[in-house]
Parts: C-alpha cells; structure tokens; sequence
C-alpha cells in the first residue's frame, strides 16, 4: 500500500525537482490571483459601505496589479517608489491648485497649466538620467501622474484634500496587502537567485577551463571521437559574458530586500557586482582561447605534447581554485586566499613561465592574473 | 556688427553640437510637458461639457503619463499594447460582468471572483514567459488592470458597457495625442540611434586595433613615455561587452517603427543584432590581447622587434575592413567582400601563417575568422 503511495508520489516529488524554476512562476501566478480577488473584495465590501469615496478602491486594485512583481524586492522597491511618489505629487498638486484656487478667474488654469508644463517637464528630465533612471523611475512617473491628477481635479472640486487622502489611504492598503502576501507565502528572493547564480558562475567557469584543456590536448591521437564536448562550455561561457543587466537588475532588488535567511541587512551587493564583472572578463578571455583550438596545425603538435603536463596541472589547479572560490561564496564562509589559494596560484604560474614560448601561456597566465584580483576582491569581503 | 553677432552664437551653436544628447533629453522634457498640459485641457473642457463619464477624463492623462517614452517606437510599442490589453480585458470583463449577473444573488461575486483569479494567475504566468515579457509585458499588465476594474465594477453598476466605451476614448484620445506628438515634432528614433552606435563600434574596434598594435611594438624603447593610452581602448571593448541588453532593446523599439528617413518599412533588424553578437565576440579577442601587453618580457624583445613589420600591416589592414565595413553598414550600401575585402583579408592570413611562431598570430587570426564569419552576414544583407 504504502510503497504504490511513494510510486504515484515520485513523478510528481522529481517533476518538483527539476522543474523548480516553473514552480516558482506557478507560485507567484497563484499568489497574484488570490491577492486580486482580495482586493476586489475590498471594493466589493466598500460599494456597500460607501465611507470611503466613489472610485477610490480602484486604486487600491491598480496598485496590486502594477507593484506586484517576481521578486519579493522589486515589490518592495516598486511599492516604496509609489508611496513616495504619491505623497510628494499629491502634495505639491494641492499646493498648485490651492495656489491656482487663491488667484481665482482666468489666472487660475494658467497657473495649473504652468506648474503642470514645469513639473512634467523636469520630472521627466531627470527620469532620463541613468543613476535616477535605475533606482527611482517609477516613483517619477507616479510623481507625474498623481500631480496632474490632483491639480486638474483641483480645478474642479474643492474637496480636494479629501480625494488625495482617500487614494493614499487605497494605495496603502494595496501596498500592505502586496507586501503581506510577498514576503510571507512562498517569497521569491532575489538574493538568493543572485547568489546562486554566482556560485554556479564559479562552478561553470571551472568545468570550462577543464573542458577547454582536456579537448585542447585530447586533439593529438583521437580528434573524431568526441569532438562536440567543448562547445557547450563556450556557449556558457558566452551567456556568461552578456549577464550583466540581469545581475545588475537583481542586485538593485536584493538591495530592497530586508533582512531573510543567511544574509544581513547589509550585504556587500556591490561586491557581488564587481565579482560579476570580473568573472565576465575571465569569461571573455577563455572564450578567446577558442582560437588555438580553431587553428591546431601539424607542425605545433610536437610542441603542444611537450607542454601538455604542466598546462594540464595548471589549468586543473585553475579549475579546483574556482570551484573553492565559489564553494567559499556560496556557504558565505570568509576564505583565507593568502594561506591557501595565493602560494598555489604562484606555484603555477612559476611553472607556466619555465615554458614561456608558447601561445597558451599567455592567455592562461592572463587568466591568473585577473584571477589574483578577483581573489584580492573576495578576500576584501 | 554681424560678426559680434557670430561671436556671441558660436558658444550657443558649439553647446548644440557637443551635447547633442542632452538636448535631445530636453527636447523629450519639453514635449512632454506640453503635452501633459494639452491633455490636461482635455479635462477641464470636459468638466464644463458634462459629456462624457465623471471621471474618464483621467484615462486620458494616465495614459500619456505612461505611454510617452524618449523614442517613438516604444511609445508606438507601448501604446499599441495598451490598445490591445484594453480591448481584450475590457471585452472579457464585461462577458465576465453579464455572466455574473445573469446568474444573480450570491453566485454573482462568486462567478466574479474566481473569473478574476483565473484569469489574474493566467495572465501572471504568461508574463514569466520570456518572449511574451519582451514584447507584450505591458499589454498583459493592463489586460489584467482592466479585466478587473470592469467586471468588478459590472458588480455594482449597470452601465457597464457606457464606462468601457468612455474610458477606451480617452486613452484613444490620449494614445492619438501621444503619437502625434512623439512623430511630427522632432522625432527621436530608436532606429537612428541602433544605426549609429553600429557604426561607431565598427570604428571603435578599428582604432581599439590600433591602438593595440601599436603599444605592442612601441614597448622595446619608449615604454615609459605614453603609456596610458591602449587603457582607453580596451575599456571601449569592455563596455562593448556589456552592450547587448541595450541593443536588444533599441531593436525592439526600433521594430515598431514605422518607414522615415533611409529606413525602409521591413528594415532587417535581427541582422543588426547578429552583427552586435559578432562585434562583442570580436571585442573580447582584442580584449583578451590585452594578456600579451601585460607579459612583455625581456627575452621576448628580439623576437618581437622581427615580427613587427607584417604584424603592423595585418593589424592596420584590419582595422580599415572594419572601417570599411562600419561605412558600407553607415551608407546602407552593399558592400562586395567577395571583390574588395575577402581577398585582402586571405592575404593578411597568408602573412601572418608564414611567421606562425609567435602568440600574437593566434589570437589575430581569430579575429580574422571571426570577421570572415561578420563578412558573410554583412553580405546577406
């Protein structure tokens, strides 16, 4: 009984497995579906009581349809940017119309107008500045909307204190509810995506410098055996190389990520940024190491027989150095690079110069040599 | 007189060419906030008028706060989005609406609410797909918005159909005025810019040559005279690099944009991506060249001083078929590599197979296979 239990069980417990990444998206398409009909209930709820204004829980349904996003921080950050952009444009919005409400007559839509002209005009400078562009866009374009909207209405209406304290009101409720649901059922952290990412770039790094030496000495004897191994890890080599706005995208997350799991409040996700792009130029450059294995000619064979030890050590020492980097980053453990890593890397590049006359030397030494840096950067953290 | 007149221009008219950019920036602020303004009118007519709904006047200035983007094509794009995501919300909201109150008493929100939480996951999990997100993100977000506020407003009120039908004028209203604007008056196109950063990679990798080439074999004496100007080039390629999500973007605006200028309606726009695939894998070779300055040393001197000369004349040979390339793609006209180029490049290769001995060779031989590669893809188009 018990073990046909465990036999229907397993397709689902290894789909579960393998497919974790579409579980995820199941997850949060659930969450989004339950928290929208939470929000219309609340309209729902609000059209019989009526307290509160006549459209006012459209918003609170607007605000859950647009702040909630994958990641727990996005969300965050998306339903900060809102709040602020709502205050301040709402705020100044009542300070133009009050302004406008004051001057009276014709004066008062050409005061409306002017602000608006102004306000729209440099907000929608400085959403075109990049630093501004990447953290705060949306809250400018929130800041835009709600300012118009409330100084038009102010033209109209004189209750426009209320209007702005009702949507705030609505906003807030959305926002707690978004943030309810993100961050208590199932959150999604962005953190710990980057992260392993970055572990498995370490991981992916390795086994391609293994593949590349392995395929580049295998060439002697038995070229036609199996010939397509190495691309697969040039190709990952390649992804690697255009990964920087996804890691630049999740780290802005990971920032608005409070505190959850193994990491602080303050992570170092700079660092992790930096590790990025150095791990990309490593990428980059066994990428090009592609080239000597494009033109293998006759005449070289002889000599690549007589380096192939030393350059097979040292590309396996390469290999096991990433893969304790990565190991090191990913159980957050502080590695000591001047004890361990640093005296092998220079025992091998001592041993790569003995045999300085030949074109893989260089690109490999290249290789330690980021590699020092990048190892002074992790050590830094 | 006049020419105190040209004096006192020419700091205006040398400020105009150099920041090109930012007055494009400004010329964007400024469309906006006039645009914000006209739309704004919109409202206030309205309110006198009483003719169309309470507050549809709303949509029109929420959609040119959303849609108006720095180039026509995402604002074409986006717009077009809106559009669709509108009707089709809209269209099944209302079914959901009428369904709802067909059946009447409690089974109406219940009906309503698990419509919403179907089609809420449904449309959340086709925004995980990565294709969809590319293209179509924003349409499903205000499929989602509109599905909800309209079957949940058929809850309450009757006059479903009136409210659709008021608020798709208004962003009709507003997507018009956007357009307008964003095409007949000095029209920022995506394309253009796509068109041009191509053209200045081209040029970038050529000098970026160059410059490498000659700061390899300026080493042997004056190596402490001018040292710090291959630096300027090899970060041109690093942010080459880094370059594809920009890129991908750009092409997809550029995809909505309709004939203008040189650009015909079907411009091939995937090429331009491929030839930004080749460009970045050339930029990493040069980058990783940047190994073989590093490792100059001593004993290598000799060998160096007799390789200069065809090393020279390969490297400034390819940097002109990149010139070349980069002017052809400029003019949009076809260049022949078969006449001009592929013999040239055949000879370089001979060149450099006869003095194979030395790591410089392999890397630029590389580079070479590569631009055979880029060649053919130039001469499909």
């Amino acid at each position: 009984e018990k073990r046909k239990f465990q036999v229907s069980l397993s397709p689902i417990v290894s789909f579960f497995q393998t497919n974790k990444d579409s579980i995820k998206k199941i997850i949060h398409s659930i969450k989004v579906g339950s928290v929208l009909v939470l929000v219309s209930l609340v309209k729902f709820v609000d059209s019989f009581c009526k307290q509160v204004g006549d459209d006012s829980a459209m918003w609170a349904i607007m605000t859950v349809v647009v702040i909630f996003e994958f990641h727990a921080g996005a969300t965050l950050g998306k339903g900060f940017n809102r709040g602020i952009g709502t205050v301040l444009g709402g705020g100044l919005g009542c300070i133009a119309a009050i302004l406008g409400g004051q001057v009276g007559g014709i004066g008062k839509p050409f005061i409306v107008g002017v602000s608006l002209f102004i306000s729209g005009g440099a907000a929608t400078y400085s959403r075109l500045i990049p630093n501004i562009k990447k953290r705060y866009d949306y809250g400018v374009m929130i800041f835009i909307l709600t300012f118009n909207l409330v100084s038009v209405s102010g033209l109209r209406e004189e209750n426009v204190m209320e209007i702005a304290r009702d949507r705030l009101l609505m906003i807030v409720l959305g926002f707690a509810i978004c943030i309810c649901t993100s961050l208590f059922f199932f959150p999604i952290w962005a953190s710990d995506e980057i992260h392993d990412s970055m572990v498995s770039k370490f991981e992916d790094l390795a086994s391609s410098i293994e593949g590349f030496t392995g395929e580049y000495f295998r060439l002697a004897g038995d070229k036609e055996n199996q010939p397509v191994h190495p691309v697969a890890s040039f190709r990952s080599c390649l992804s690697m190389l255009s990964s920087k706005a996804k890691d630049e995208s999740l780290v802005n997350f990971a920032k608005w990520e409070p505190w959850h799991g193994k990491f602080g409040l303050f992570n170092p996700w700079e660092k992790y940024q930096k590790i990025g792009e150095v791990l990309r130029e490593l990428a980059a450059t066994i990428l090009s190491l592609k080239g000597s294995l494009d033109s293998s000619e006759e005449p070289l064979q002889a000599l690549r027989e007589s380096i192939k030890e030393p350059c097979e050590a040292a590309g396996s020492s390469l290999a096991w150095t990433l893969r304790e980097l990565g190991e090191s980053i990913g159980k957050m453990r502080r590695c000591q690079p001047e004890l361990f890593i640093a005296p092998k890397l220079r025992l091998v590049r001592q041993r790569l110069g003995q045999i300085m006359s030949e074109k893989l030397d260089t690109a490999e030494e290249l290789s330690i040599a980021c590699f020092v840096l990048s190892l002074m950067r992790v050590a830094e953290k």
